[in-house]
């Protein structure tokens, strides 16, 4: 399934929707006409656990683009919101996880040549999610070196404590796209939050794929533009520390849970490792893609 | 007011409580008793605004001791918790913010010897949260340098974004202690969540002091014992941002909201800065206070 979170007109509220064919079926609705308690929000339907998934992906299957009046609009006719649009803790993000993207920010930033030997673990808290389209804001008192970063993020689906590696993708709800937008000049004694964590730094979406279209997260291609200009390309394969492993790894300490997302890490070509280095202002557009996902556009704008 | 999060017995849920002369009122049922709506979180009570803290205030000074039925039992009866056992995003902590502590982490850690121009701060995810008592959990296959941290929290009490030092005690509910339990051979690439973000790394309590109570919050001595041997003593005057420009400096790039914490940073006399190095083990008691709002007491167990 693509799951969305979507509001059906401005002053209407937020709900959980299935992506189908071009239509956006609520689930509360659809269940309700096939005598289902389905819930309206994508956190409560990841609460479900993975049972939901497939017995809601069977009733869409059965329904065969015929859905009860009133339960699905098109998706033309929507606005989209970040999937979980208020998470329950920071969103996980993952420092230094592809190679090149090591070698640039060691020519740029402060950190080290060398590969880390464990994930590098930042946080971005919930009031910097954005959902598709919503507008990034540069607050020039603040950053002169906001940054792009295109990512894959993965999103729990099952209370996890020290799972091992070859389970940790039982643990998986589903993937979105993620821009972790950063201000290179707002880091602090090394430390990230500062510059990642920002409002409106955390672009989400369009959708969730469940984890069960994507058996194997690491063969996706992602890309980013901005005003059009292609900055980064790579393949979720160059990943140093796998999804499977960055579960594991952080449920040793912290217990992740439904609902909380893993920003994977970015690929080379942000703008801090180019030369000279480039950054976005107000005006710019930026185009994220994870293929088999999809593509989040959102413009600058000042503060 | 001092505010507590409490459950009446074991099977009881958790409530929002007054503490009155050794008694622990049950703030939606005095308040029901008197005909006014009260709410039996912590977190619902800030949402309700200052007005609430000055009324709720008042109509416990008019009570004079005597409370209806069921509405009050003695603190020694029941089980505190975290004052917000769940926090609405991660906790802001503050680090290398008391003068002596930068001299003893650069001489330890991988820190800067210079002053931070800039608030450090970094985030602990809303599961590292434990009440008083509850025990601090020591993994040995993941650190073998567990450390200690005492610091006064300020919790935020109305939504802040870009306000001003003049204006930013203002925005503060009142304020707690916390351990900011660190893992030092846990931090990854300088990032510190997963040394200072795992389960039960982040005691909290035991009350909440209202900011009515504490018109100055760099007024407070602070100190921390192991096994009864004092490790810790400071008071919040030696720190260097203080808690107004903490949440200014915050509230600039990120929103505050209603129950969102902030650990203000420890002062010297940390595990990592002694000489030899000295860390907890299972069997260790740590026991923290802030003067005028309370003793934090923890037993080390062994994961």
């Amino acid at each position: 399934m693509k799951l969305v979170t979507y509001r059906a007109s401005v002053e209407a509220e937020a709900r959980l929707g299935a992506l189908v064919d071009g239509l956006v079926v609520d689930l509360a609705r659809f269940g309700a006409a096939a005598g289902v308690v389905l819930p309206s929000t994508m956190l409560e339907f990841i609460d479900l656990g993975p049972q939901a998934v497939t017995q809601t992906s069977a009733m869409l299957d059965q329904a065969d683009g015929s859905f009860p009046l009133g339960s699905a609009v098109p998706l033309a006719n929507v606005k989209l919101l970040a999937p979980i649009p208020r998470p329950r803790k920071n969103i996980f993000g993952i420092g230094l996880n592809y190679t090149e993207h090591v070698a640039e920010s060691a020519k740029s930033l402060d950190t080290s040549a060398e590969l880390p030997r464990q994930p590098v673990i930042f946080s971005k808290p919930p009031t910097s999610v954005i959902g598709p389209d919503d507008a990034i804001v540069h607050d020039a008192e603040i950053t002169q070196q906001l940054d792009w970063e295109v990512e894959l993020a993965a999103i729990i689906g099952t209370r996890a404590k020290r799972v091992s590696r070859e389970e940790a993708l039982n643990y998986v709800f589903g993937y979105t796209v993620c821009i972790d937008m950063s201000a290179r000049d707002c880091r602090r004694a090394g430390q990230w939050i500062y510059s990642k964590g920002q409002d409106t730094y955390c672009p989400m979406g369009p959708v969730v794929v469940t984890a069960d279209e994507i058996p194997d997260p690491q063969t996706l291609d992602l890309w980013l533009t901005v005003n059009g200009t292609e900055k980064q390309r790579s393949n979720t394969a160059f990943m140093l520390f796998k999804v499977d492993e960055l579960v594991a790894d952080i449920s040793k300490g912290i217990t992740l849970e439904p609902g909380d997302i893993i920003a994977t890490g970015t690929p080379a070509g942000v703008g801090a490792g180019r030369d000279p280095q480039e950054w976005v202002w107000p005006g710019d557009v930026i185009v994220a893609t994870v293929a088999g996902i999809g593509t989040l556009r959102h413009p600058v704008v000042a503060a």
